[in-house]
């Protein structure tokens, strides 16, 4: 059997595993996709709770089983609210995930990426653009959108990963998973209309969260989150190609998946 | 002709009024849901506003029909804000609905709900372990879910009605209202597709004010919030079981339920 | 060829270069419109950003193609953070959109908007009560619905676009563009459902910023904003007459619009 499939067995297992026992994920996350990115944990069989009062986030990072920190819309009450949630989950130790969108020439969120990417999240999920500049590289990217590709990404994900500890998830057409010094793993399923509705990158974080609650090998939950959003995304284009409609269908996607749907569409590749 | 049977006349009668009067409808609610929250509210016929400073909000309570005071992404700028719209509602004797989402163990909300129910709310919305929670027992729940069952609230949410005047809608997948000493009306319809979309229970917090602003009964109100919601949840489960479509088929059932439909699908039990 | 007909192609160029472009709007907007206003825009072909920390907006502001303020939700922290990104546009010479949302009897927003209004805004969307407020008149309105009729606020329009230089987009059953001394041009496409969803009119304020992003001629951007808006409209209302598909429908019709359903559904008067 293939180190591939092998892979695949195991996120099969994770997506199993993350329906039976609906990990709540606490979503610090921005403005424009609160809603969708519950919807999206609802759908995947997990469970959303969005928090942000300093103290209560404190408490609540530990009471969930994952929390995800996601700079989108970043405020300074926002920031020290995350400060005190990483803290927390820390001290818990409960997985946490680090989302630093549109990380690079903006001051306050790019600070806070560099100060937090040091408090050992779990895993880093950006663009090549937002990857590039966490790691210490050139700003480079447009809002949210990356103008690098994923491959140019590779070196800077893989220094990000070394340095933190985190497995970095480098979304794009085509996904690569970064973990430690040698592991690159690359994802080809997805479909572009997944770029057409805002949120489907940053609820793929807190998915992240989903799966590293149940999985003991972030690595693996790092496939896991790019392969299940990623073959929803096909399942989910092959029902429409218009915006509206995709959001939608991409949510009941979440829902269907299956482990089959996922051995027979998985276009993983270890590739190092 | 029975008890229920006039109950729902009632109920249909106040929906007939929310459509006719499209009562204005003051939502301080949660960022997670507010654009469903709105959505629902127009579908059914009322209307939403959405206004978070604390001046404007002591202007504008007393000029909506109705106020919702949801505390589910509480901060301390939000409290001290929701204060003067309850105080501005009150003042101008507007109905207002208290929705105390995870109160029990995050201490920012806890105190200010628990501070607030003494500010004579028209209804009080939630779910078992938030009631119970809310009354004074012991914090239970786990997020934004619920780890009691709604029969082992009844005894708090009536606790809770003497203690505060209000209406007590203690939601699960069977509803109960809770009124003063000895009314207990149960709502048995509604789905389980209605916990994989977020935001659902918190808009009917909104869908209570615009029944509190047409209802002189605020049971009656209660009783039309729960099932009303109930009822459209019901039809649109007949449409999808995905999560995805089943929110949009939620909307386009808000707006379609008639009369006729609550008085063929209504499952109400006068209890007591 | 009539001017109304050179106008139309005009328009048709317009949305042909977002889509070419694709330009990124900033969208300073409220929390119950973000997720809709970012997916209309992604829909239309342009991208969206939405940034709210003081620094970091003054900064961006500058980067995007154009700035969308809408004081629906506004706070007091975001009324900081919106003067100094319309003082960082106007120093980066990049168009920026007013949406007056509910100005009129609200203090905060209706000093901040003419506060605002006189720092060279290329455009202000608003309904008949806001336009008449925002110029001076009498507050009426409730909440987001206007009280006035579009006719009635076209003397307070042609006023405010003399005051401030910006045109003026009259939003209501007939859209009414009025620009300088003596430009009127209507819009009569539309439909009634476009007011059961919420954030059409509020996400039409950032459509505004995609067409100002590429039209040399204000005017030409501004009927450009409504009458994409509007064709999409029609073009969804053909799909369904229920709120919640015709909110997908809606995000659809934006992303298939085309020249042609433009040139043969338009309805535009140049009225002087």
């Amino acid at each position: 059997m293939s180190s591939e499939k092998l892979l695949i067995d195991e996120v099969c297992k994770a997506l199993e595993d993350v329906r039976k026992t609906s990990p709540l994920i606490h979503c610090m996350t921005n403005t424009v996709v609160t809603g969708f990115t519950a919807n999206c944990l609802l759908a995947l069989g997990a469970a959303p709770a969005m928090i942000y009062d300093e103290e209560e986030c404190g408490i609540f990072a530990g009471v969930a089983s994952a929390l995800l920190v996601n700079v989108g819309t970043i405020t300074k009450d926002q920031a020290v609210a995350m400060r005190a949630a990483v803290t927390s989950a820390n001290q818990a130790k409960r997985p946490w995930v680090l989302d630093p969108v549109a990380v690079g020439a903006l001051p306050l969120r790019t600070n806070l990426a560099k100060e937090l990417k040091l408090k050992t999240p779990s895993m880093i999920r950006g663009n090549a653009s937002e990857i590039i500049a966490l790691a210490g590289g050139a700003a480079t990217g447009r809002g949210v959108d990356s103008t690098a590709g994923v491959d140019e990404a590779v070196e800077a994900a893989r220094a990000l990963s070394k340095e933190t500890g985190a497995v970095v998830l480098v979304t794009g057409a085509i996904d690569k998973v970064v973990y430690g010094d040698d592991s690159v793993i690359s994802i080809a399923n997805g479909s572009p209309l997944m770029t057409r509705v805002t949120g489907v990158g940053c609820s793929q974080g807190a998915v992240a969260g989903a799966f590293l609650a149940v999985c003991e090998d972030r690595k693996v939950a790092a496939v896991a989150t790019a392969l299940v959003m990623a073959i929803a995304g096909d399942i989910a284009a092959e029902q429409t190609s218009s915006p509206g409609s995709y959001q939608i269908a991409l949510l009941d996607a979440l829902d269907k998946v299956s482990s089959n749907d996922i051995r027979v569409r998985a276009k993983v590749e270890i590739c190092s």
